[in-house]
C-alpha cells in the first residue's frame, strides 16, 4: 500500500476510533450539570483557598456564558471534544485563559462524571415523581365520577363479579403510588455527592466536601471515594423504577386495547389519541396504548443493559461504565412521554357506561354472593355452598337467563337444598347489591370506594 | 384408534396437563406460611362470630398437626392436590372433617396466595439484610487489619494510585451496606397485609383485615382488593434486589479470581475455598469465586422472568402469575447461599502483603502526588503539572525506576520547570505517603480509613 | 470458641459448600449421554491400542449396569459425588475396580461435560422438531376444517377485514414452521464432536476423534480443542431458539384468552383445559393458554442468564460455565410439555362459527373492497377512493347498518362522485366475497387458503 | 381555563403526541429500502398493467429525485410526516402530483414497512458477515506468526498447559466462525419478500409477487400474509446473532484487558487504542476493549427489548411493532463499528512474547505431560499417576523450581514409585516439546495449528 493510502486508511480508523470513544454526541444531554458542579466545585475551591477571588469569578462567569452558549444553540458540540466534561472546559479554557486550567484541582473526570450523573438521576426522580402524582390524580378523578358506574370485575379475562368501574380505575392509582413511593425511596438513598473523591481515592488537596455537596442539594458527602466513583447503583435503582411503572402502564394499555375493541367497547379512546388505517378507512385503532405497551420492551432492555455492564467489574472505574448513561436517558425519557401521554389518554377517554353496565348482565357475576348468602344465612359449609350455586348457575342457564334475574321459584327449583330457601336471596343476586356488598376493607362497595378516594385526596394534597 | 387406546391416551393427556397445571411441586416451599395465614384467618373469623370457638380450635389444632406432617416428611404431596393451599385444607379436611370446609369463608384463593407469598418475601427480606450484616462485618474486620497493607489501586486495571488493602475492602463494605438499606425499604414498603382481598373485589361477610394483618406482623392491610390480587412488585423488589448484590457478588469475585492468577498472586483462597483440577494436579482453581460470579445470570434471568409476566396482564388475577413464585425462591437461595460463602472465603483468604507491596512499585502510582505537589507547591495551573509529570514518568523510564525511587537530582533534571523545585518532592513521591496525603473525606489515607471502619462498627451495633 | 464447636461449624461450612459446588442435583439429567460418550470413548482408546479388549469390555459392561442401577432407581445420587461424571466414575470403579481408573484416560472433564451437554442439546433439538411438526400438523387439520368460516381479521384489535378462520390458524402453522427450520439448521451448525478436546489443548495420547464422533452420531470432530471446552453457542441458540417458540405461543395463548371471552366467544376451550374458580362456582377459566402466556417469561429468562454467565469470560474453560445447564433443562422441559399441551388445546377447542361469522357484520370490514374497487373500476387513485369510503362508512353508521348490508341506493346517497357507481360494488361488498377476493399469493381467500394447506400437507409428508 | 389557555395545552399536547407517535426520527434510516421497494412495486404495478408506462416512469424518476434530495441533506424530516413511508410518498405527490396517490395501489403501510425493515436486515446480515470474515483473517493472519510463542493456557485463569498463541488467537477465528455461519443461516432463512402481504390478508388486485420479491432480491415471496406482516423472526435473529458475537467480543477484550495489565504484560494496545487519564499521566488504558466488553450491554438489552414486545401481541399488526426498529438499528451500528475496531485493535496489538514464555515456567504446565507419561510408558492408570505427578509438583515447590527445570535425579526423589523411571521423562517436561505433543485432531501442536491455519485460509477463500 502506498503511503498516502496508508495515512488515508490511518485518519479514517482514527475517525471510527473517535466516534467509538467519544461520549460527546450523548452525554451532552448532562451540560447543565456539569456546570452546575463545576461552579459549586470552583467555590468550594475559592472557600479553601485554592483558587483566588478572581480566578473563581472568571470561572463562574465564564461557565455560564458556555451554559448560555449551549442553550441558545451557539455551541458546536463536535467529536474532538470527546465528552461534555472536555467540552465545557476547553470552551471555558478559551473564553477565559489560564483560571479555566485550574478547575480541574482536586478533582478527576471520574469524580465530575459520577456527580453530572448522579444530579441528572436525582432531578429526574423528583420531576418524575411530579408526573405519578398527576397521573394518580387523573384517576382519582375519573375513579370519583364512576363510584357508580358498574363493571365486570374479571378474573381470567372472565367475568367475575361486579365492581364500580371507579374502583376498577383506583387500582391503577394504588399503582402508580407504590410507583411514587420507589422514587422517592432511591432518591433518598442516593442524594449523596461523589464530588471530591477524585480519580479512586481522594486527594491531598484540602478540599471542602461536605459544601459543594450542600451546595448542589445533596444530604452529605458519600463516605467511600472508590465506591462512589464504581458504584452505578443509583442509575440500577432508577431504571429499575421505570421499568416497574411501564409495566403497570402496559397493564392499563392492555385494558384500554381490550375495552377499545368492538366486542367490548366500554371505553373509547378520544379522537387524538387514535389513529386511523393507511387503507382501511374505517378503523379508529387505540395506537397510543399499544405504543406504550411497547415501550415497557425498550426500558426492561435498558435496565438489563446496564446489570450486563456492572457484571463482574473490578473496581475502580472502568470505561465499560461509559455505557451507564444512554439507556438511562432513554428510559427516562420514555417515562416522560408515557406518563404525559398516559395522564391525556386517561383524561379524554370516553366511558361507556351503558355497555359496561350491559355486560354486567353476563356470567353470572353474583354467583359468589349466593354461595356467600347460604354460608351466612343458611350457615352451610362453604364447599357445599360453593356446589349448590353450581346447580343454580346450571338452572339459569337451562333458562337462558343470568342468576341475577332469576326469581324465588326458579332459584328454589335449582337444588333440593334450596327449597326452604329465604326470599332474601333474590335481593343478594342484585348486581348492584352485590357490588355494594364488598364493603370489606379495601373492597368494591361504592362507600369503600368512596373512602379510598378521600385518603387519596388526603394523600395528594400532602404529598 | 380403539376405545381402549383412546382411553390410555387421555390418560396420558390428563397426567402431562396436571404436571402442567401444578404449581405443588415448587409452592409447597410455602407451607409454613401457608399455615400461618390459615391460623390467623381462622382466630380472626371466630371473634367475628362467623366460627365458633370449637372449630376454631379444632382448625388450628388440625392445621398444626399437618404442618408437623409435612416437616416431619409423613405428607405426602401429589399433583392431584395441584397447589400448597389445596392441598393443606384437603388433609385438613381429612383431619377433622366439617369445619374445614368452613375455614375457606371470606376468603378465595387469590388472597391466600398473595398473602403466603408476601409473608415469604418479607421473611427473606429480613433473613437476607442479617446475611448482609455479617458479610458487612467481615469485610471490616478485615479491613481493619490492612488499614496500613499498600496495594496498588487501580483503574481499567491498570495501577493508578497507592491504597491500603483494608481501605479496597471496605469500598464492598458499602455496597453491601447499600444492599442492605435496599432490601430494608423494600421491606417497609410492602409489609401490608393482601388478606380478606377474597377474589378481587373484597367480601360481604363482616371480617377484620386489620386483625390479621396484626397477627401477621404486617403495618396495615393493603388499600385495595383488586390491585392486591393482582400485584406483585413486591416480588419484583426483591429481584431486583437480589440482581443488586449479586452484581456486587461478582465484581469481589472477578477481583479474587485476577488477585489468585499466578501473575497477580496479591490473595490465595483457603484450599477450601480452592478446588483442584480433574487433569492438572498442579492446579489450585479460584472455584468458588467463579461460580458466585456465574450466578449473576440466574438471577438476572429471573429478574427479567417476571417482568416478562407481568407486562400487559389486565387485572384481577391472571393464571399467569403463577409464574412468580420459582424465580423468586432460586434468586433467593441464590442469594442465602452465595452470601453465606462469600462471607466464609473473605475471612479465610490469604492476604499476600509482600506480593501486593511489591506491586505498588510498578506503575509511578505516586505521579498524581507529583503533579498535585507542583500545583500546590509551585502554584501551577493542573494542566501544565500534568504536562511536567508526564516528563518525570518518561526519564523516570529511561532510567528504569519507578517515580517513587528518584532522586531529588534525576527528578530536575527530568523537566526545565523543575530545576528549582524543592527537596520536599522527594518526600511527595514516597509511596505510603502518597496513600496517606489523601486524606479528604472518603480518601484513602489509613487515618480516613480507620474513621470509616469506626463509623461501621457504630452502624453494625445499632442496625 | 471451643475446638469442638469450631469443628461443627467447619463441618457446617463444608456442607453448604459442598451443595454450592455440586452439580450432581442436576446434571445427573445427562446420565444416559455421559454413558454413551464413556462407551464411546473406550470402544475408541481400545481401537487405538489404549485399552486392551478385557478392559473395555468390562468398562462398557460396568457402564450398562450403572445405567440400569439409575434407571430402575436404585442409583443413590448424593453431594460426595459433585457430578454425574464422577457419580457414574466412582460407581464403574467400584464394580470393576482397576480397568474403571483407565477410562479418564485422553479425556478430561472439560471435553466430556461439553460432549455430554452437546449430545443433549442434539437430542432434544430433534424431538422438539417432531413435536413442532405434530403441532403443525394440527393448525393445519383444523385449517382445513374452517376455509369457509368467516372470522374478521384484526390489526390493533380492531376488526378490519374478513378472514377465513382456517387462514387464521395458518398464520400459526407458517411461525411453528420458521421454528421447526431454526431448530434445524442450529442442530446442523452443532453437530461436532467435542470428545478428545481434553482439558483445553488436546492430548499426546494417540485418540481417534474421528472415531468417537461417529460413533456419537456427530458429523464431524469439532476445530479446535480450547474453543470447543470453552464454547456454549449451541447452548445460547437452543435457548433463542425455545425463546421464539415460546413468543409464537404466547401470541395464540393471548388471542385464545382474549377469543374465550363472554364478550368475543369465538371460541371456547374443551372442559379439560378450562378451570373452575375455587369461589366462583360459574366461571370456565382459559388458565391453560394463560399459563402458556406466562411461561415465555422464564424461557426469556434463561437465555439471558446464559448470555449473562458467559459475557467476558476469558478462554478457556471456567467454572462460571456450570451455570449453563438448569437453565437449558428448564427451557427444554418448558417448551416440550408447552408444545405438547398448546397442541392438546388446539385439537380440542370448540369453534364458534355463528359468533365468528356475526362479528363479521360490525366494523364494516369490507371498506377496503369498497376503495379497491374504486381504483380498479373507476379508476381513481388510492388516495381519493380511501376518502370517499370514509363517506360511504359514515352513511352507513348512521343509517345503523354495516356497509356490507347498504343497498346501492345507500351507497349512491353518501358521496358525489358514486352518483353513476356500478351496481357490482354491492357484490363487492358483500363479506364472503370480500374474503374470496383476496386471491394474490398468500392471500385469504379460501382458494389461496386451500393451495396453501396443500403446500403444507406436502412439506410435513416430506419432513 | 380561559379558552386560549386552552388551545395552547391543547396544542402542546398535541406536540408531544405527534413526537410519540411518530417514527420518522428513527426510521428514516430505511429511506432507501423504501424508495428501493417503492420502484419494485411500481414496476409491477405497470408490468400487471395497474399503471400505465408513464404513471410509472413519473414515479420512478420522483423517487428517485426524492432519494437525492435526502442523501444530499436537502429533504428536512419533520414530525408532521410522521413515518419516512409517508415522508417519502408525500413529497413524491408534491413532485410529480396525481401519479404519487397511485404508488400505494394494493399496498399497505403494514406490508411496505415490512419489506424496508426485512430488505435493511438482510443487506445488514451480509455486510455483518464480511466484517466478522476480515477479522477471521486478522485473527488467521496474527495466529499465523505466533505458532511457535509460547503462552500459558489457563482454566480458571491459572496456568494450565503450554500453548502457542497463535492456537489461542485462532480459538476466536472458530468462534468468529460459528457467527459468520449464524448470520448466513438467518439471512438464508428469512430472504422471502413480504411486498403484496397488504394489510393483513392480501390484496384484490392482481398483482405479481413473484415479480417484485425477484426485482428486491428475495429468493421468494411470503407464504401467508398475516403471518408475515405480524412477523418479527428475522429481527430477532439478527439481535441473537450480534448479541452472540459481541458475547464472543467481550471474552477477547477480558483478555486483552488483563493482558494488558502490569502483572501480566502479555501484549500492549497500540498508542492508538490505549488513551491516557485526565489525572494520572503515567497510565496507559485500555479504554477500547473495555468499551467493546461494555457494548455487550446494550446489545443483549436491544435482544431482551423486542421479545418483550413480541410476548403475547395477537394477530395482526399492532402499533407496539413499531418499537422494533431502534433496538435492531443501535445493535447493527454497535456490531459493525465493534467489529471495525476490534480488527484494528487486533491488527496492531504488541505481542510481548518474552513476557507469555517467562510466565510458562510458572505454574508446572507440563504436569499433565507427567501424568500422561506415566500412563503411556509406565503403563500406569491415570487416576495413579495423577497422585505421582502431585508429588512431582510438591518436590518442584519445595526446590523454588518449575517441573521443567527438574532433573531426572530431582524427578526420582520426588516418589518411589518414579525410582526406575526413564530419563526420557525430561523431555516430555520440557514445556515447548509438552506442547508440540498435543497433535490430536484440534490441539495446540505447532503443526496442528498450522494445519488449521490451511484449513482457515482455504475457508477464506471459498466463501
Amino acid at each position: 500500500m502506498s503511503n498516502q493510502n496508508n495515512q488515508i486508511l490511518k485518519n479514517t480508523n482514527a475517525q471510527i476510533l473517535d466516534e467509538f470513544n467519544a461520549s460527546i454526541m450523548f452525554d451532552k444531554e448532562l451540560y447543565s450539570q456539569d456546570i452546575r458542579g463545576s461552579i459549586a466545585h470552583s467555590q468550594m475551591l475559592c472557600e479553601q483557598g485554592i483558587l483566588t477571588k478572581e480566578e473563581q469569578e472568571a470561572i463562574e462567569k465564564g461557565l455560564l456564558q458556555v451554559k448560555e452558549e449551549i442553550e441558545s444553540g451557539d455551541f458546536k458540540f463536535t467529536l474532538a471534544t470527546e465528552d461534555i466534561h472536555m467540552a465545557v472546559e476547553s470552551r471555558l479554557t478559551e473564553i477565559i485563559g489560564e483560571p479555566g486550567k485550574k478547575l480541574h484541582t482536586a478533582r478527576s473526570r471520574n469524580d465530575q462524571v459520577a456527580t453530572d450523573f448522579r444530579l441528572y438521576v436525582q432531578e429526574k426522580s423528583l420531576s418524575i415523581k411530579a408526573q405519578l402524582k398527576e397521573l394518580i390524580e387523573t384517576f382519582v378523578n375519573v375513579a370519583s365520577k364512576h363510584t357508580e358506574t358498574l363493571i365486570p370485575g374479571m378474573t381470567h379475562l372472565q367475568h367475575a363479579q361486579p365492581l364500580n368501574f371507579g374502583y376498577h380505575m383506583l387500582a391503577y392509582a394504588n399503582m402508580f403510588k407504590r410507583d411514587f413511593e420507589r422514587f422517592e425511596s432511591s432518591y433518598e438513598r442516593n442524594n449523596y455527592s461523589p464530588l471530591g473523591s477524585a480519580a479512586l481515592a481522594g486527594t491531598p488537596h484540602n478540599i471542602n466536601r461536605k459544601s459543594t455537596s450542600d451546595k448542589l442539594g445533596f444530604y452529605e458527602p458519600t463516605n467511600h471515594a472508590m465506591d462512589t466513583v464504581s458504584d452505578r447503583d443509583f442509575a440500577l435503582e432508577i431504571l429499575f423504577n421505570i421499568s416497574t411503572s411501564m409495566m403497570h402502564i402496559s397493564r392499563i394499555s392492555e385494558e384500554l386495547i381490550t375495552w377499545s375493541s368492538y366486542e367490548f367497547q366500554f371505553v373509547r379512546m378520544s379522537d387524538e389519541y387514535a389513529t386511523t388505517s393507511s387503507i382501511m378507512p374505517q378503523k379508529k385503532n387505540p395506537d397510543v396504548p399499544e405504543l406504550l405497551r411497547g415501550k415497557t420492551g425498550r426500558v426492561y432492555g435498558n435496565l438489563i443493559s446496564l446489570l450486563t455492564v456492572m457484571k463482574g467489574l473490578p473496581l475502580a472505574y472502568n470505561k465499560d461504565t461509559q455505557e451507564d448513561k444512554e439507556g438511562v436517558f432513554d428510559s427516562v425519557k420514555t417515562i416522560e412521554i408515557s406518563l404525559s401521554i398516559l395522564n391525556e389518554v386517561i383524561k379524554t377517554m370516553i366511558v361507556n357506561k351503558d355497555k359496561m353496565q350491559a355486560a354486567c348482565k353476563v356470567g353470572h357475576l353474583s354467583a359468589t354472593d349466593l354461595a356467600d348468602f347460604l354460608v351466612q344465612n343458611q350457615n352451610m359449609p362453604f364447599r357445599t355452598a360453593y356446589y349448590i350455586t353450581k346447580d343454580v348457575v346450571s338452572h339459569a342457564n337451562s333458562l337462558n337467563k343470568d342468576i341475577s334475574e332469576l326469581t324465588i321459584d326458579e332459584i328454589k327449583e335449582a337444588n333440593e337444598d334450596l327449597k326452604n330457601v329465604s326470599e332474601d336471596i333474590v335481593m343478594y343476586l342484585d348486581l348492584r347489591n352485590s357490588m355494594n356488598a364488598r364493603t370489606s376493607l379495601g373492597g368494591t362497595s361504592t362507600k369503600q370506594t368512596q373512602k379510598q378516594i378521600e385518603n387519596f385526596k388526603k394523600w395528594l394534597k400532602d404529598n
